[in-house]
């Protein structure tokens, strides 16, 4: 394993003067922290012999069933016997990872895909295969293609790892229309489906869409609070059909003995006292409001040549820099111009993704997020000119290795 | 991975008419939950921006200052810089499983050794060859022909795993003597030192000992929470040379991202404005009582026969049957008069420790550990019959394979 690149450039974004696009934080302030911090003293006053104790492995039965509920706004029926408890989802990756991938074994995964991801594949020496995207999502056509020439090469693929909705880093999101076509796809080939799904919920110009896993018991499904309750919290989740649950909790149980009660009580708490579907509600006015404040900038500032993705919800836009430009070179230099985000290289396992670049828009205030959207376009135009001038860059591919995403980027 | 053997067993033992003397759940009611719910409550309410927010993978920083002040009350000298916070220490000895370990690579490890641990070693393939302990720990001359043997046999070994100071499951201590040995037999053969010390604050006879890590930089501390604050909080942490702490601290972005906000940051506020020092006296004197309970009840019920340790400290008495008895044939006529313990086959990796139990003092009050005690003793006694009149047990070994704790067992 091997620090990411851009793990060194962010050592300075968290600088009061940068606008930061980068990281993938979400607005914790917005909760009612009063009111959170008196439900958790009274837990811990009134249940400290539960909340302060060692758990089972697979997690607190009752947050369990909460989440099914949770998972249920999104068409999902689960059991929660089949829910295992994780810190965070990337520990149910990283699991999942662990009980599926022999050296050399591969992943096929989005193309771009959550540089978080890449690394835990990578540390399992797990050979990344990405599928292109469009639009749409993940073409199936593309799907297709790639599982025929893998299956001719004689490769052993282990899953397509997938987040439809809202994707990081893209911002698209797979058309209902490509659903049943992906699992079916899939099914076709016996290659499991894994769906990461943290944003699903944060939706701001449509109701929830159905997840994959509620039209296919097949899939494996890794959920969240992250986004929803607080990321500080580490509470995910992975939700398998019995055979994989059954490793889930052995291999979970080798890792850390069981998850925090401390944690899991706390959102079992907050799931049964407070508003939280409002909570929810409230954080899509939040980032609506952020988000179509980066698109009519982005819109209004933007150098002609460059494009990007309109998010109908989820916390990133993925912007495509003129032909000649390259994101990691002009990051530095975008730093310099006091505005931060992250090189599209972090989140692709073959070395490309030079021209593109994800910005956020989940933490920064609005009036910061045109500020940064202004430095970026005029960083861009320069960019521009330097090209016009002396040639187009001749962009370096990124070395291989673990990208791990760096404190702060998710 | 298979689920232990003794998983099963422990599904009734938390039934309110069976005495557990099975489980390593610290009686976390002993904290003033008031006063904790209160300091939780307010850290949420006045940094919640803070505390709800993802972290960095190495830990707080001011959490991981604080850990190098109670790791000098066992004479360890150590860097902020140097230490990983984890979520519990189990999560520290899964890093540095998946760092060291190749499949078939050998890990040392006393005889018996920590369950957990064990399960670890299995799920990343490897090898653990025991070494055996007497009534002063790991016995140096046996750890000398072990390296000496797997040398000639071109064995690729790893690191000692030992837990010195009241260890788990045997409740016996490395004494002082023998500490410098064992690290010089260590170093001599090159072999990493990975010394895990839940329990070294909880000594009832003595003061703290000296870390085997206060007079050698190249071991590998493990400490935690766990037992000193709160088992639920699941904050442990990893102390390593450098070049070891970098690979740590992109393991643990892999596998969770960061240790929970929420949880290390109660176990900062915890350390910074409550009297923790005088709450570690507290547990002492609480556990001490326990213990006493533990071995004069042993004294004065168990048949002849049986031989048992005299912890200075922890959690745990190892008892060992007499001949012709199996401990895990007799759980479940145990369990059937209301009394539970781990059978010691789950401590060895090789299938031995038949004839061995641990009993633990830690959670039942001093009333329940005499009553405890009194049943398993009348159980003992009939096994004793019964062996006289139909010949003794031809004890099964175990299956070999991951013995993972199961819940509450740890």
């Amino acid at each position: 394993m091997v620090p990411s690149e851009i793990r060194a450039l962010f050592a300075v974004v968290s600088r009061p003067e940068v606008v930061s696009l980068a990281g993938g934080a979400p607005y914790v302030s917005a909760l009612p922290l009063d009111v959170v911090g008196g439900m958790v003293g009274d837990l811990v006053a009134g249940k400290g012999a539960e909340v302060l104790q060692y758990g089972s492995a697979q997690g607190d039965e009752e947050l369990r069933a909460r989440i099914c509920e949770v998972m249920a706004l999104e068409g999902v029926t689960a059991n929660a016997d089949d829910v295992v408890v994780t810190v965070g989802a990337q520990q149910g990756l990283d699991l999942l990872t662990k009980i599926f991938i022999d050296p050399g074994d591969v992943v096929l995964a989005e193309a771009p895909s959550y540089v978080g991801a890449l690394g835990t594949f990578a540390s399992y020496q797990a050979d990344v295969v990405h599928v292109p995207m469009d639009g749409e999502g993940l073409v199936p056509a593309a799907l297709r293609e790639t599982l025929a020439r893998l299956r001719r090469e004689g490769r052993r693929v282990k899953f397509l790892y997938t987040v439809p909705t809202f994707q990081n880093p893209a911002g698209v999101t797979l058309s209902a229309a490509r659903r049943a076509e992906v699992l079916d796809i899939c099914a076709a080939h016996d290659v499991l489906v894994v769906e990461d799904n943290p944003y699903g919920l944060l939706c701001y110009d449509h109701e929830p869409l159905r997840a994959l896993r509620a039209d296919d018991d097949r899939v494996v499904y890794l959920g969240s609070f992250s986004k929803t309750i607080a990321s500080g919290l580490r509470v995910g989740w992975v939700l398998a059909p019995q055979g994989v649950r059954t490793k889930l909790v052995l291999a979970a149980e080798s890792a850390v003995l069981c998850p925090p009660n401390f944690s899991q009580l706390a959102v079992r708490e907050y799931l049964n006292t407070q508003p939280w579907r409002e909570q929810i509600k409230s954080f899509r006015e939040l980032y609506r409001e952020r988000r179509d404040t980066m698109l009519e900038s982005l819109d209004a500032l933007m150098p002609d040549g460059c494009t990007w993705t309109r998010p109908a919800g989820g916390f990133f836009v993925w912007l495509t820099l003129p032909e000649g430009l390259d994101a990691k070179a002009m990051a530095p230099r975008a730093l310099a111009e006091r505005v931060a985000y992250v090189p599209g290289t972090g989140f692709y396992a073959d070395g490309t993704g030079q021209r593109h670049l994800r910005l956020s828009y989940c933490f920064p205030e609005p009036h910061r997020i045109r500020e940064g959207v202004r430095r970026l376009a005029s960083v861009v135009q320069q960019e521009i000119g330097m090209r016009d001038t002396f040639g187009g860059a001749r962009p370096d591919r990124a070395p291989r290795g673990v990208h791990t995403p760096g404190p702060g980027i998710v």
